[in-house]
């Protein structure tokens, strides 16, 4: 684990942004790219680089949205939409494989001011899911739309559209092959038994956003290409409200990574916030217990990061490392990807 | 309201089943087949009765099983396949049109003692969502499957496959002409803003079952056409693990019914469960701020179906009536529609 430390000191560093004055509202902002099993000593420099400078170039659209008096629903749109748009995340270009060779994005987003919210499932043209969510939030009167059906009212709003070829990536298409390869050697056993034998590496990878915002207010979103090799119009826990988002400016922002079976049936995102609510802990405090305790103990891999309403960032997983960076409301600004973070 | 009382001892009943042996586990059902504005001086007494005998039939299929020693999961699913089958509930045969005049169906069912849970979305050709929502849990690495997708997955588990036209009613048509010349009629004002007009009527409908087993296990179940009109792939709450459904062996099992849209947004199920968790008080208790004040506050219309692990029910709802039935575990049995529940 030692080894984790130094490298993890190569790619995670803190420092203080130019102290606040009293009278400016704080504002935070934190991101993710996914969590999983990251092994440091498979990762090269080049890539360590080009994932630190994704997840800053995502933080920073969305924080100088915040800093500029911009809403907490426009920076983590911003920001989603920046890892949706990179290759290196599963969301957008870079989503997973289904079984059948295709593409099936989910992504959700949610107001803590108001608790509206909107999610699509299962969606293949849309280039930026998590802006049609936002759209199923503000231009439906629904807030979770699948499928075709979800295709069609993207249409309908105007959204970019592009062809399903346009989240191809090499890489991602190795995976489902390795995937594929690994289920249907396994002979005698169900295709159920077989996928839960794949290595946790297969079954995550998402990205997401939170922020708190200058009057308040709470956002947060997820995106996602799911799980690889996935079949039968499989839905994970991002779209799902209370599973991989959640946001209630009273207590919480929250946005999950992992093994999203497990997050949706723990109900995730949300019971951070209740605890948190509930048993008048500190949100970090909630999210540890889910995410390093009650959900590690159950076998579910993932992590979160989370906001409070004091714009406090606390972003646990309990798998190698995390994709992540985050500027709280004190201008201390992180990027991480394994468990250490040390300070410069 | 006077006059809700009066109607309501027509059909409302409570009695007690012979006194169990103190060794005997406590089992309960409660079952659910919608929430609404149910207009007793609208309601003919053909209807009404031919109602509480479809409540009394699903109770007691699923109730049988339970004193059989049969588990929560067996008793859940008979329940909510009696309603299925039945044109009077909005699930299965009766089901509600989309815009386009099919069905699309959604249905979930968790396991308290393991947390594992089964959902589909937007399916058109099975003819018991719920058993397959159950083989999505048992026989699929996944919790949720939605579309094409889930059809898919249904053939290939040999469920019972039906034309969508198996799930026809004059009844259900005639509402869906009503509310498309309601929705057409609004010119000038957004789709969103019309559906958002239309009166919760059709918005809601949904079937459940919530159990507890001799084992101890609870386990709950929800099935929907979803609502009146709905376009784009919609997803209600029923499919939703957190919002329409959840059980917890520790603490409850919970099946929503009403605008669906609220009970996504609120996690109601899961918040429910939450505060009996981590406020230490009683599910009942939970339930009634959750529904009664909680989402009346915010406009969300609908109801619930609870049970705890001591085999106490509880069916709070916020509309004029809820169809409902229940033997709890001292085995008193009810049957009612509106609000008031009148002794015998």
């Amino acid at each position: 684990m030692r080894l984790f430390g130094v490298l993890a000191a190569m790619t995670a560093f803190t420092f203080s942004l130019p102290a606040l004055a009293e009278t400016t509202p704080p504002v935070a902002l934190a991101i993710h790219g996914g969590a999983g099993t990251i092994d440091p000593e498979k990762m090269s420099d080049e890539k360590r680089q080009a994932i630190a400078a994704k997840l800053d170039e995502a933080l920073t659209s969305g924080y100088r949205l915040l800093q500029n008096g911009g809403s907490a629903l426009d920076a983590v749109e911003a920001a989603v939409r920046v890892l949706e748009d990179s290759p290196l995340f599963n969301a957008g270009v870079g989503a997973v494989y289904t079984w059948e060779e295709g593409h099936e994005l989910d992504a959700s987003i949610m107001d803590g001011a108001t608790l509206e919210a909107g999610a699509v499932a299962g969606v293949r043209t849309v280039r930026n899911p998590i802006s049609l969510a936002r759209k199923v939030m503000t231009d439906s009167p629904h807030v979770m739309l699948a499928g075709e059906g979800a295709e069609a009212f993207a249409r309908s709003q105007g959204v970019e559209m592009v062809p399903n070829s346009h989240f191809d990536t090499e890489s991602r298409l190795k995976s489902l092959k390795e995937a594929k390869e690994k289920i249907l050697a396994r002979e005698g056993v169900s295709h159920q038994a077989a996928v839960e034998s794949l290595e946790s590496e297969f079954k995550m990878g998402t990205v997401g956003a939170v922020a708190l915002d200058s009057t308040g207010t709470l956002a947060a979103a997820t995106s996602t290409g799911g799980m690889t090799a996935k079949r039968w119009g499989r839905v994970g826990d991002s779209p799902v409200i209370g599973a991989g988002t959640y946001a209630d400016d009273a207590v919480c922002a929250i946005s999950a990574t992992g093994h999203g079976e497990y997050f949706i049936r723990y109900n995730v995102a949300a019971d951070i916030c209740a605890r948190a609510k509930y048993q008048g802990i500190l949100l970090a405090e909630a999210a540890d217990e889910v995410i390093l305790k009650r959900l590690k103990q159950a076998g579910g891999t993932g992590g979160v990061i989370t906001l409070d309403p004091e714009g406090r960032v606390a972003m646990p997983f309990n798998t190698e490392g995390m994709y992540r960076a985050s500027i709280d409301a004190q201008g201390n600004k992180q990027i991480a990807i394994w468990q250490s973070v040390i300070e410069p």
